[in-house]
């Protein structure tokens, strides 16, 4: 946008730079086929990720302390061996699985997009992923993030207030020198609610083919664009 | 060292990654030129550096709330400036000198030493630089780091024992799993202390011409290394 002074993007990462639902369907397949167990695996996907809204809302409430979105992810995970009859795993076969949202892997356009975005701007992290799950998945996919920050050290659930701005604070910057980036119209809602700068970036079958939401942009965001390379040429990097 | 399995190295910043004095120096001169300003910036910046440890102390005993590295920075430059006889400089003058700590250089090992190193092990700040500095520090200088950590992120100085544990929490990895790599002994024993690998890099000039301290390992560390570069060589990587 003409007249602002953008320093810093701030990444939503999954579905907005990784596809979580192809990589974790590929991972259950692959245990499966291992292990010789038979389960609808795209279910299974689905309903993990279905648990990850109501277990960090335990959290936002003041329900439960602090807990990182690692073993959030690792009590639903318990829960749907049981639900989907899978038998048999032990613990440290249990912590690997958990751990494939550690090896996500990036949508097509994600690598070459924030390589030239970061030519021009600082790249962060604003996700609800812990420190050691988006370290090791930038590692994976070869990420290039200036600071892997948000919910954890920001001890704070997106999308309430303080883990915009503490995040924004650790960076040194005003809300309005970054831009949040998000294939999700509510990250963009609540982030420009506290002064961000916003980025849709479209991601129509982050949640399958049959996927409903988040097919446009629902308002008049800084920057709309269909990949991280055309993200890029946008913003001029 | 054999048998242990190393995940992460964690760095002190000042001193075992950049040449903080000879950059300040630069900085300082550079300002006096600019403004036709005399004195003694070698001393200036001993000095600058001489306020680090009482302003962090101050924090660390609970005598003032949580601050960043940045704020305790620009007081003690405040302090300097009026006592070196140091006047006009605007306040956006002032800011801009403080972010002189955001532009140290590396020693000559240190880019290749780290890219070297970063190839087997996840690289992490541990250092009470705040998140922006280093940011900042790290796109000046080239600095690949997979995480910056440390101080802040933990919001405890170190050597208190906080500042290492929650960093390597942060990682999701146990204190053994982690290496403390720095140019002081006393960084290393706080480390040691609590169980992680340890890493001495002597850096003889830190202080200068006439440093007294920390010329060599004072205990039997993991490793010890002259450079960067040898103690990628020492660790394999």
């Amino acid at each position: 946008m003409p007249g602002k002074d953008f320093r810093a993007l701030l990444f939503d990462v999954f579905g907005t730079v990784v596809d979580w639902r192809s990589s974790i369907i590929h991972e259950l397949e692959a245990v499966g086929a291992h292990f010789g167990i038979d389960a609808d695996w795209v279910a299974f996907a689905d309903a993990w990720r279905g648990l990850y809204q109501p277990s960090m809302e335990q959290v936002r409430s003041g329900q439960r302390p602090w807990c990182k979105l690692d073993d959030l992810h690792h009590e639903s995970l318990v829960t749907l061996l049981e639900r989907f009859g899978v038998h048999g795993l032990t613990g440290a076969q249990v912590d690997d699985l958990n751990r494939a949202w550690h090896r996500l892997d990036p949508w097509p356009d994600t690598v070459a997009g924030l390589n030239r975005l970061r030519r021009k701007y600082i790249l962060a992290t604003l996700s609800n992923g812990n420190v050691a799950l988006l370290v090791n998945m930038a590692r994976h996919a070869n990420l290039p993030w200036d600071a892997v920050l948000g919910a954890e050290t920001a001890r704070c659930y997106k999308p309430l207030p303080e883990s915009f701005l503490r995040t924004a604070d650790h960076l040194g910057l005003d809300p309005e020198q970054c831009v949040m980036v998000a294939a999700h119209n509510q990250d963009l809602h609540a982030a420009h609610a506290l002064g961000f700068g916003t980025a849709f970036v479209c991601r129509p079958t982050e949640y399958g083919p049959d996927q409903q939401a988040d097919l446009e942009a629902e308002s008049d965001w800084d920057f709309v664009a269909d990949s991280l390379t055309e993200l890029a040429a946008k913003m001029g990097a």
